[in-house]
């Protein structure tokens, strides 16, 4: 009876946070979502806010932030004034803002497969044709007449495959976008967390003459529950932008921006983030070893330098949905590969390493190893995935979608 | 150079916001924007909340407060389970979420005029063919072949009016919707400011078969910078929009959800909300009684019930933005009619009277009784309203929109 508009005919959730809802049990053991261990804000402080913050305040965020906020980014190598800096409630919002701006129905937007399942999501409810970018060729098939509106890439340990790009992939992105009058849009969450040393200048940087639009989150170096990130554009982007945070929801909370402030300003900001860091890379170290135990000849998957993911690849063709459902019975979660990519490859899984203990972790791989053995031995049935992934199976539709935008 | 979508070639941010960037000068007295009073939020308890909730939440929201929203929303006569319930970052959010969920390029949505100014932008935004609804016979017009898909209605105490929608006026919506199966979308941000007695159950309550959305805000009872606001949902909308919010920011913020649910629960609520209403009501009679004092003979309006606003209509047709832009040099701020309008109207002025000292409101209205005498005497000539008006004249466009629509 309602009648709803187009866009949502082939509204789908995300296929994490449903699982997130079916590994709320104490005894699952979840390598599914991408949650912060709490560890990592166990001694956050959170002094009581200015009670002037309880009042309406600027759209674009509170002024000291944003300056605080432009002066990391120019340390990193990317010059924006503060004036061009907009506080986001989430960098999930910045995806949401970035396919207002510029996604009709049809709209080509370039994205790696695999790539952030919750852009994918977004950029697909706007009705965008999506287009496979490859990272070792990035400006590939881009002619004048066929270039995409915008190029979505997570260049720094990207979610789900771990993987930094090089400087030459990196520079490669920035002409084609150039020449191509791409809008870059860089998505940067993960880039504080580096375990090993590889080349971390944004592409955002590098661009000469294209829009641009580089985001940042303080989810993995703060706290999620504080819902604040960040943005920073060209100027030919930025007053558009702010007026669509406008439209969204007025302001982020202003409560987290004074917190997130205190954490930017602190004296021991550095020590925190290298004890937080030096914790991850235990845990992926961990976990390594116990990938090693147990998947061994059963998938392939390189140690990521950094961010909250393995990318394990698997060395049956399997139904990872199935496999999924098995393991669920076993009280272990993971996310099947397949709702990240938007080209077919090899059957994959996503296992986050940052959340789980590490007896925990030692224990869910011991069973994801004994699940792909069996799998191995005789292969799954065909599992009722309706049931499974929020209604819908994502791995064929998702092709289909491809093929038909 | 940048490749933008459709929706953004008219994208135009709120007046209001721009106006408050301008009035942030102290000496400014300000009937602009729709602030509360500094006092509503003086000794509001801000406790520091529970450390788990840093972590990454429910998309829904934190179940107890949707259980205590719930609970609330029973007891003004609107049945819902707190499953249907989803927390919102702020109720602006909500008319976001139902744009999407309803709106493509062309579809009718019906909506008083004059209107809530954002939820004019937003519905434009996503393309929507506006029709006037009038609340004294709103269902004129809808046949079956051309009933709008959504009406969107802020009955109690409206923004910018003031007015509140009788128990027949209420009715006669409620069977509009449900003959036409038209989803009513019921904005009710200012229900618990009531200084005179009027009907306020919500028109939600009394829809039958048709969709509807319904959803307040904690802005006003407990503090606009902790961004939190709810809808609740007929079954066959509800699932969706929880789809709509995960796509847009994930969640809200969890600490805000904590500091409204202490609210909510405190034993000393309904006195602090009786303390509220009543130096509100002050405010609301000091300034009706400096109305009275300097603009009689000028302006026409009703003093009202409850809410935030004075909408005071000229007895002289006036270029408000004209007015403004005189009333700024002078230090004073309001918000023009034409604005918030869809269908011509007399010229017209929103004036905030809950923000202002009651001093400052006397001064301020003398200010505007002159220069609307100066305006009655010669007329202003029509200014630059590029320059004011956040980059466009909102009046004429409007109605050019609305007819190309």
């Amino acid at each position: 009876m309602p009648r709803l508009s187009d866009r949502v005919r082939d509204l789908r959730g995300s296929p994490i946070r449903a699982m997130l809802a079916r590994t709320q049990r104490p005894e699952v053991i979840s390598f599914a979502g991408g949650l912060p261990s709490p560890d990592a804000f166990a001694d956050l402080p959170l002094p009581a806010p200015p009670r002037a913050l309880l009042q309406y305040g600027p759209t674009e965020g509170e002024p000291e932030l944003r300056r605080r906020i432009a002066e990391d980014l120019g340390a990193i190598g990317l010059d924006c004034p503060a004036e061009r800096v907009l506080i986001l409630s989430g960098s999930q919002q910045g995806i949401d803002l970035a396919a207002k701006l510029h996604v009709d129905r049809g709209t080509n937007v370039a994205i790696e497969s695999p790539a952030y399942l919750a852009a994918l999501q977004v950029f697909r409810f706007f009705g965008a044709a999506l287009q496979t970018l490859d990272a070792t060729d990035p400006g590939a098939g881009w002619t004048r007449a066929a270039s995409p509106a915008l190029a979505y890439v997570t260049p720094t340990f990207q979610n789900p495959t771990g993987r930094c790009w090089t400087a030459a992939e990196r520079q490669a992105l920035a002409e084609a976008c150039d020449a191509g009058g791409v809008t870059l849009f860089e998505d940067d969450p993960y880039r504080d967390l580096t375990y090993d040393p590889c080349e971390r200048t944004p592409i955002c940087a590098r661009v000469k003459r294209a829009p641009w639009i580089y985001q940042g989150s303080f989810s993995k170096t703060v706290a999620p529950g504080l819902r604040l990130g960040f943005l920073a554009a060209s100027e030919d982007l930025f007053g558009h932008l702010v007026k669509l945070k406008q439209a969204a929801d007025l302001h982020s909370n202003r409560l987290s921006q004074w917190i997130v402030l205190q954490h930017l300003n602190a004296p021991d900001r550095a020590a925190r983030l290298e004890r937080l860091v030096d914790l991850y890379r235990r845990k992926r170290d961990a976990f390594a070893a116990s990938m090693a135990r147990h998947l061994d000849g059963l998938a392939n998957w390189t140690v990521p330098p950094g961010g909250l993911f393995f990318w394990a690849t698997l060395r049956t063709p399997t139904d990872t949905a199935a496999l999924l459902e098995r393991a669920l019975e076993r009280n272990l979660a993971f996310m099947p590969g397949e709702a990240f990519e938007t080209a077919p490859g090899p059957s994959a899984l996503r296992l986050n390493f940052s959340h789980a203990e590490e007896a925990a972790a030692e224990r869910g791989l011991a069973v994801l190893g004994s699940l792909l053995r069996e799998n191995a031995a005789r292969g799954f049935e065909e599992a009722d995935k309706g049931s499974l992934l929020n209604g819908r199976a994502p791995d064929r539709r998702m092709h289909v979608r491809q093929g038909a935008l």
